[in-house]
């Protein structure tokens, strides 16, 4: 309880919200370069792919049943399933389904996942008013460009402090994105970020339960619905964001108002968005990486005495369950993804199944994985040495693992796990006719297509 | 931005989501005396009167008009109006009218307005369950002993950083009151817990607007489908309440884990529940009474040449608006709440409607307010003085205002303030029968016979 509770107020700070409602408001369509447009598009593709790919788990599962008792009118697809729900319900629904295996994208500068609260309320929105495929690629431009930004202004404090930093900047982003969507000018944008300002959803402590995945849903619910209350003249503080009793001050003690001022409309946050290869946490990667390399190198479980992990401390504060029971604390267990990497070489949502995570080879090579913290690792990087019986050793330096901004997915990547992810849930023929919408979603008429598509 | 970033975190913490969600889950229908059980009804009647007679305002259709875009099924009542909207909406748009005048209820040890977001959730599930009144009291009275023990223990810390303690505690109180309505178990009622400690609702920066009040409705919805979620298997953290990352540490610097655990079960927060006799915030009111009180000793607009008011100075930080310029402002200016005394000898929601608040004879008197902040004096109380054109002045001392713990309202006080908002939205002799349902809930064998009186 040592916090410091004397808090020194800003009361200097620009005024970030208004600045943020005008350019959500009136930026040009397509005020972009090409490079921009198509990142979002393959952002749009890997959230889609993730949500239909988690359509059957409980998590989806439960929280449909909750919605069920509202008696929701069918207005929009819960993706990968045959039925419809409110609006607000599907975002909620589809939030949780795009962050249920962990393998959305991520804005790496703040380990924000910004499309599961923007996607999900911006495409929800976009199917019950039969908006073009166009309106919903500048509204997830914008309300991207948002989350982000907020997220660059307080990150790396807030995060630290507990926030789960998507679904505590997801639902501005959210309500940007349904505000551009709808419409809204100026004065009402504002309105709109004021009023989610008030909700932030999201804890750290959640990681391993189904509320994890629940944040980027609940951000992407209260987005939509402030953006709806703002639309009929609900109001909000115009100074919600940088007051000093306002959401940024709150909830951070770092506050860098020129991450959301500078070279605003012409660096979108969008071009430093990834995708995973690996069904897990963004930390996780470059161990995994490495040993996929050792697995290349000839290395396996039965001639491996002991894998040593060198990688910065932050990996193991986030992923380090020695013992995970299922699959969904595997998630955060770098040793468990390193035991995938080696026997898999891979580390898909399959291999963090229960079935998997409980096998008895893969409990025995987690626990020959001895992972150390260096403060003088980069959190990107891994240093991996596998000891073999015969007493050889190997080593494999991974500095930036696969997905990462320097070695990112390729477009067919992009579409092979796609089909991965897809497949099993909506058939491998309808999948290729989903995949080829989200390519094209920006010349589409009405998005209405393509939902169509993503119900079995 | 001087806040401490250095969180030494509590890893020692008393698991007090569990605790709560077994006293929640387990402790006897009316298992408390008859003056808390009277408390309860006195709580639940206030609240009622506030939702119905703030029907009509802006706020209210606002928040309609966006719930209405989702199409939403008739289960509960919108309470001082016909139509019925989901269960969640109806928590949502309740809470909001119920808090929209700052005319609820009051716990004043966090400055808690528990009724908003316990009441509103718990009463629209009710309705929708068909639930006796004897449920509805039971979880009003554990639902409000949760938001306000979590308050206590956070407090003041929590509320002077800048969150709007109301919906960030109220979530909980909201989840605790709809899981015990639903029966769930211990164990559900911790995940219910759970989830909604992910979603605390409301800054300080918001009061002034439509987002104030918007804050206990957004808590009693996210209780709401916390409790539901639950139900239907979602799960949280078990520790989501006390954890390093969970939600206490993360949002206050003070965490008094005794302030939940002790006397649980055998003193009900509820005790401490206090009825507004004045429409705005509570801090305001001692000076109100004290300026009533000169008015009933000859002081008039006329005669009065300045009115010297020494206060607390949190009384000025919250409520220091010089110069508002409509209603919804007026309720945080203790000028304008002196100048209302002293003109109508009462400060009901009338005094501070626009037409009021900007009429040329209160403006003046409101000039003539001095206000001066002394740390001495208690939060509670206020010194006024009144220096006549002829010279004179006359004291008056308030140490505890009408509507405190040591002068609470009667409640025949309660039946005159509900008749005061609700007359003009459903007549007197439905208002009259309406009463009579408030105090004869826990003997109600369904509590749609209630609804069913708060529609016109």
């Amino acid at each position: 309880m040592a916090r410091n509770t004397h808090v020194a107020a800003d009361h200097n700070a620009p005024p970030v919200t208004r600045i943020l409602g005008r350019y959500v408001a009136t930026h040009p369509s397509r005020g972009w370069s090409d490079a921009v447009d198509h990142e979002a598009h393959r952002t749009f593709m890997n959230w889609l792919g993730c949500a239909v790919g988690a359509a059957q788990h409980e998590s989806a599962v439960a929280a449909l049943a909750a919605v069920a008792e509202l008696q929701p009118a069918a207005q929009a697809t819960v993706l990968g399933r045959a039925q419809q729900v409110d609006m607000a319900s599907a975002a909620l629904v589809n939030g949780i389904t795009s962050h249920t295996f962990d393998f959305d994208d991520t804005h790496l500068k703040t380990i924000i996942h910004p499309a599961g609260p923007v996607a999900s309320a911006v495409l929800a929105l976009a199917e019950h008013t039969g908006a073009s495929g166009r309106a919903v690629i500048d509204a997830l431009v914008l309300g991207i460009d948002v989350a982000c930004r907020v997220g660059n202004a307080m990150y790396p404090d807030h995060y630290d402090r507990g926030w789960h930093i998507t679904g505590s900047t997801g639902m501005l982003g959210a309500a940007a994105a349904c505000a551009r969507l709808m419409g809204l000018d100026e004065d009402k944008t504002v309105m709109a970020l004021g009023i989610a300002a008030s909700q932030p959803v999201g804890l750290r402590e959640q990681f391993g339960t189904m509320t994890k995945p629940f944040h980027p849903g609940g951000a992407a619910r209260a987005g939509l619905m402030s953006a709806l209350m703002a639309r009929h003249g609900y109001t909000a503080s115009a100074k919600a964001l940088e007051a000093p009793r306002g959401f940024m001050q709150v909830i951070s003690a770092k506050s860098d108002w020129n991450e959301i001022t500078d070279e605003l409309g012409t660096r979108f946050e969008i071009s430093f968005n990834t995708y995973k290869p690996f069904a897990c946490g963004i930390v996780i990667h470059p161990s995994i990486d490495a040993c996929v390399q050792l697995r290349e190198q000839g290395v396996t479980p039965e001639n491996v005495e002991r894998i040593e992990l060198i990688v910065h401390p932050l990996v193991l504060e986030l992923t380090g369950k020695k013992e995970p029971t299922d699959g969904l604390l595997a998630k955060f267990s770098v040793y468990h993804g390193c035991a995938a990497g080696l026997i898999f070489g891979r580390a898909a949502e399959e291999e963090f199944s229960d079935h998997i995570v409980t096998r008895d080879d893969v409990v025995a090579l987690r626990r020959k994985v001895v992972a150390t913290a260096d403060g003088g690792v980069d959190e990107a990087a891994a240093l991996v040495k596998a000891v073999l019986k015969d007493g050889r050793e190997i080593n494999v330096r991974v500095d930036h693992a696969i997905g990462s901004l320097q070695r990112p997915m390729t477009d067919a990547n992009l579409d092979a796990k796609f089909h991965a992810l897809a497949d099993p849930i909506l058939g491998e023929a309808r999948v290729r006719e989903l995949i080829g919408a989200c390519w094209r979603l920006g010349d589409a008429a009405d998005v209405r297509t393509l939902t169509a598509l993503a119900r079995p």
